[in-house]
């Protein structure tokens, strides 16, 4: 990930895309609610800007006070009568819409509402907040919050937020290394996004910018984060959401990320059912399915963070280093015991620490003890004298072999005077770009060594696992930044919905979709036994019999389904058997007929599966094996449309896709025409955009005998 | 898990189990190779404990000084004249045999050796350790170490170790807070297991010993293990190894402590193969599959780690709260976002956080502010302020309830001065010993806070995955407490080994455990097509040829199979292509027929296999699903022999479980023919412990068609 600004001064004005030049680097602050009263939060968000080195104009907004700390007050903000690009409002909410309207009326470009009282209570509040999205819409002026605890920018030292983490700012004793590649924060969730920072800084990590987006009543999340992808002084993007609620958006910054090579990590919260009544209870917001949110993620290879801890552990390691070539780790430490429970953790992440070649160990054995390991990892069995030297001529050694990706060196930390790493050449590591590199302590790590991991432009991490997951999403990046674009596959026509219908049975599903190649070529809907005996004998037996109804969703359930009928005397008494299941088990439900088809070959199932996310748009679901799908869960979600070789390679990422090459001695199965299939599928899903609600094919059967593949049933609902 | 000691003094005098008596507690204590040279490690090691408050007598050894500390010195160990309970040996490793001679001779009881230079290094220096335990064997003196970096009683104030960590102890700034539970740590690795003790003791953690077992000469880890559950200081046993080197003795310890309610957690290294080879290159040790491990964890109750900062989060659970009813947590939360996140997190780990009662809402909402969610995780909404108070009450509403089995209160931790956590509360809800109750903090930890914590007797963690680790092993602790006893089966006849045999067929093994309910009852050895197709006449058809040689074990690769045979006309070609795709394929193989078996109904198929471990002793692997078993890894394994009930369980217990009870509208199976069938195998594996290496029962097909189970292929394999 290179940056070009690597080398840059403390503060430098740069061209702002357009959002966030008056809100993100203002020229100057207005802070309506200002007083000198310190033990009131409003009070406080005047006081810290003052302190922290903002250079820009700032004008507090009081009735009641004549000057707050040097600065004169004005009553109203219409009485500045200057150029205001950020107003801060921190006034009970009932008085909020007036003083936006007021900001507005004074010319303010943008406003930073920190008060609460507004959609997150419900009832009457919540049209508190559309009376502030109105003035919005109606001016011009642009609103973050309310319900926020507002923004810090770092580097410009503009301070709009009342959070403790910026008050103890200036007496923190966090370890600082500039040029590291500097970090935005969007959070919905004040407390952790100023988390992340702290946590992150307490590693040397340096961010731009923190912005808590509270209720986004108007800008949201995906508004920040494509102001931080066209911020030069952001690298690296962290986001940590409850639900978002411009999925478009998110998109479009999430596609320019990854164009810009900015990496984008997401902490999304509510996950869980608890996380998620949790999350609707205090955003007022519905959460999304995880799913869905996966599959955006993996599209334009956002890292996703299952917590606040992963975040900032993936974010040291893309902050820190460059890209790796593979996943191949080479480990040195002084311990023993380290490296082992170091190679086992990076194993459970997917990395492999291999076995260097004999010729390396040869060299790596002039420099360590006898009973140390060269293998890898390599011990140098530390016996209380410092092996910083040794271990970064090691590390070079490995560096330039060739025979590994990425490097970790395992110290003891725990001394207040002295750690083994040799920050000069930790730094010349990384510099010359060829390997990531990361240290870990499984010692406590006293402030000496966070210091000097910090001076190589380095992180030392206490936790192991947060070095194996930060150099596997790393990977993951580079992977994703190396993988072909997605092809797009062919657009089918365009699909508008039947008069009537919520639900398509089988048979009006496949003519619906027939434009997709969808459409059941001989199957052949049959009213009485005779047009179904009269069907299979044209098709050849065996044959599957199964209701038609836009009433029954679950035919086998109902005693509707019957299959491998060998001759006309079963499918006549299986005719019969159907219709009679069906009065019983569904009386009133409207029958269509009784679907003849032919008998599919044995193979291997997949089910394929369409939800219209709310947020995201049609969602294809892949899975394989029958059993296994719902057993283990084994399932792929991405979002449509996509072309077969994405297709393709999705089936390939199944744990299932061993049944694909010829498991126990089966013959290999060409995915070719199921790759086509469900590419068609994802493109009938995003030309139904508008209309469909999901639709399933399952199974779709990949014949083991190689004679191609079967779509078996399928189900197409609309939206309500 | 109550202790009877928790309202100890500092150092009592007590009864010590029969080994640590003369080693934990000496009450005289020599150092072989002292000197008042700091700047070696022997002469640190002194120094440590005549500063660290040791009450014993102390006799430096050394030729060179008179006198060290103001303690005089001998020149021999042997000129001490008077009980030495512990020498501690840190002199060159080809010094030491003799140096351990004169220790036997001095009539020291137990001798812990720091030196390094033995088997650790292999070759000649593996001799000298032979020459130590022989000493051992014939003075009956024992012997910790070698290659070790000691051990600390923190309770006596005995300091046998060079640890820095030890050094730093007296002028360190952790939280601390007795009594908690004291957390003994036994580690194959000294660095990490001193690591262990400062990561828990900065939580707030106490702990009575921590011992390096270095190379196991003599005393190893399951004895200190064994003397932990004995001591009345240890209420918690902490084990961090590479490999177990005395299975048998490590389960009896394991037993006791599940006797003695205390809990053990192990952190085992080497689980992955680079792990595994890091492991064998620095113990020169064989690292034991970790299968079998898991299975022995599993039987006896012991919490297992996944590395140091898993078990450390484990140990401040037990070590801190009473056993939980159930998986219910109640959550508390100065932050939406923050509570949100642990939900989250709890919910991987298999904890519930289920919606309150609105009766229990209704009581919460009088308390918090109106946008605040009473639901479960219940948000405070900070706004800056104190919530402590608020948030006692509402957990303590919560334990009245009885609609929550656990409680995690979540607060902002950054302030120097202020936490919201009231100790004496929780402290009161630790002690009524109704629900376990953890603290999270989103923001980094204030020494204020930690040692707030500490006061209520508790820790304050920030990562939400301890916590959530933490309560989960304390739940799965419970449940073993609370389990029945396993069942013990039907012991079978005794199994002497056929003369020559190394392999077993399929014939051959169910011949040789029909005394064990294996033998197929059926089956017919054909040696030629006309007798293959009387025995098929005689049992019906359809029916299943397979080859039988004790050549190969793989009997489907050489064509070897047929199965679903219909007819004599079926069989007899069946039998001439296997005996020729044989020829083909093996010609040097022993052929000795064909068996012809009645073809089994379909069902759901089990693997049963058993592996007899170097270390434990014979154990059994279950997995069920056919496919699954291989792609999903998804098996379980238990040390033999069992009963029938512990077998049922097991299956029970595996993700394709559902398969057993009317999976996809098919009739549930009755375990109990596969419950009794795996039970046999158990006690078959128990008796051939000292002859098998394996065994495999792969199918075992639990029929649909509720007709029983058939064993539809088995193997034996002898040992070499």
């Amino acid at each position: 990930m290179p940056s070009g600004r690597e080398a840059r001064g403390e503060i430098m004005t740069v061209q702002q895309p357009p959002l966030t030049e008056r809100f993100f680097w203002p020229e100057s602050m207005a802070f309506v609610g200002a007083t000198s009263d310190l033990t009131k939060l409003r009070g406080r968000l005047f006081a810290f800007t003052r302190t922290t080195g903002y250079t820009g104009k700032l004008y507090p907004i009081s009735s009641r006070e004549a000057e707050i700390g040097g600065y004169p007050c004005h009553a109203r903000i219409t009485d500045v009568k200057a150029p205001i690009d950020l107003a801060v409002v921190a006034v009970p909410a009932k008085y909020v819409p007036d003083a936006v309207e007021d900001c507005a009326a004074a010319g303010a470009k943008t406003v930073m509402i920190i008060s609460s009282g507004f959609a997150e209570e419900g009832g009457a509040a919540t049209e508190l907040q559309a009376r502030i999205l109105d003035t919005a819409r109606r001016t011009g002026i642009r609103i973050a919050g309310p319900n926020s605890e507002g923004f810090w920018n770092g580097v410009g030292n503009v301070c709009a937020t009342f959070s403790p983490v910026i008050e103890t700012l200036p007496h923190d004793d966090m370890p600082h290394a500039a040029p590291h590649r500097r970090i935005g924060i969007v959070s919905q969730s004040g407390g952790m996004g100023f988390a992340i920072f702290t946590r992150g800084r307490n590693l040397g990590l340096t961010f731009s910018h923190v912005v808590s987006t509270g209720n986004e009543a108007d800008l949201s999340a995906a508004d920040y984060m494509g102001a931080m992808v066209g911020d030069p002084d952001t690298q690296v993007i962290v986001m940590l959401c409850e639900t978002i609620r411009d999925g478009a958006g998110f998109c479009r910054a999430a596609k320019a990320a990854a164009e810009a090579g900015k990496p984008v990590i997401v902490c999304k919260l509510g996950r869980s059912d608890a996380g998620a009544r949790a999350a609707a209870s205090h955003t007022a917001a519905l959460t999304g399915t995880h799913s869905a949110y996966r599959a955006v993620f993996r599209k334009y290879g956002i890292l996703e963070a299952t917590d606040m801890d992963e975040a900032v552990a993936i974010a040291a390691a893309v902050a820190t280093c460059p890209l790796p070539r593979g996943r191949r780790v080479g480990i040195v430490t002084a311990s023993g015991g380290g490296g082992t429970a170091a190679a086992d953790i990076f194993s459970d992440f997917g990395l492999s620490v291999p076995e260097l070649s004999p010729a390396l160990q040869a060299r790596i054995e002039t420099l360590v003890p006898p009973h140390a390991s060269a293998l890898n990892p390599v011990d140098t069995t530390a016996q209380g004298q410092s092996t910083g030297p040794v271990s970064a001529e090691i590390c070079e050694m490995m560096e330039a072999s060739g025979e590994v990706d990425m490097l970790v060196a395992i110290v003891s930390a725990a001394r207040e005077k002295s750690v083994s790493l040799e920050p000069g050449r930790i730094k010349a590591i990384l510099e010359r770009g060829a390997l990531p590199m990361l240290a870990w302590t499984y010692t406590l790590a006293s402030k000496h060594a966070k210091h000097t991991a910090a001076q190589g432009g380095s992180v030392l991490s206490t936790d192991a696992r947060h070095v194996g997951l930060g150099l596997s999403k790393l990977a993951d990046y580079a992977d994703h930044l190396r993988a072909p674009a997605d092809d797009a596959g062919d657009p089918g026509p365009v699909l508008t919905r039947p008069p009537g219908a919520r639900v398509l049975s089988e048979y009006e599903a496949r003519r619906w979709l027939s434009g997709y190649g969808l459409g059941g070529a001989g199957d052949v809907l049959a009213d009485t036994p005779d047009a179904a005996i009269a069907a299979a004998e044209g098709m050849g037996y065996p044959v599957v019999l199964k209701i038609q109804s836009p009433d029954i969703l679950h035919k086998t359930e109902v005693g509707g389904v019957r299959v491998n009928l060998p001759d006309a005397a079963a499918v006549r008494a299986a005719f019969g058997n159907i219709v009679s299941n069906t009065a019983v088990h569904a009386p009133a439900a409207r029958v269509d007929g009784v679907l003849v088809q032919k008998m599919a070959p044995r193979g291997v199932e997949l089910v394929v599966g369409v939800v219209n996310d709310a947020t995201f748009g049609p969602i294809v679901m892949l899975g394989a094996g029958g059993v296994s799908v719902e057993l283990f869960g084994d399932v792929v979600h991405y979002p449509a449309p996509f072309g077969p070789a994405r297709a393709e390679a999705l089936l390939r990422g199944l744990k299932s896709a061993p049944l694909f090459d010829g498991f126990r001695g089966a013959a290999p199965i060409d995915l070719a025409p199921a790759a086509a299939l469900i590419s068609r599928i994802s493109h009938a899903a995003a030309a139904g955009r508008d209309i469909i609600a999901e639709m399933e094919f399952n199974p779709v059967i990949l014949h083991s005998d190689g004679s191609g593949i079967s779509v078996a049933d399928a189900v197409v609902i609309f939206r309500d």
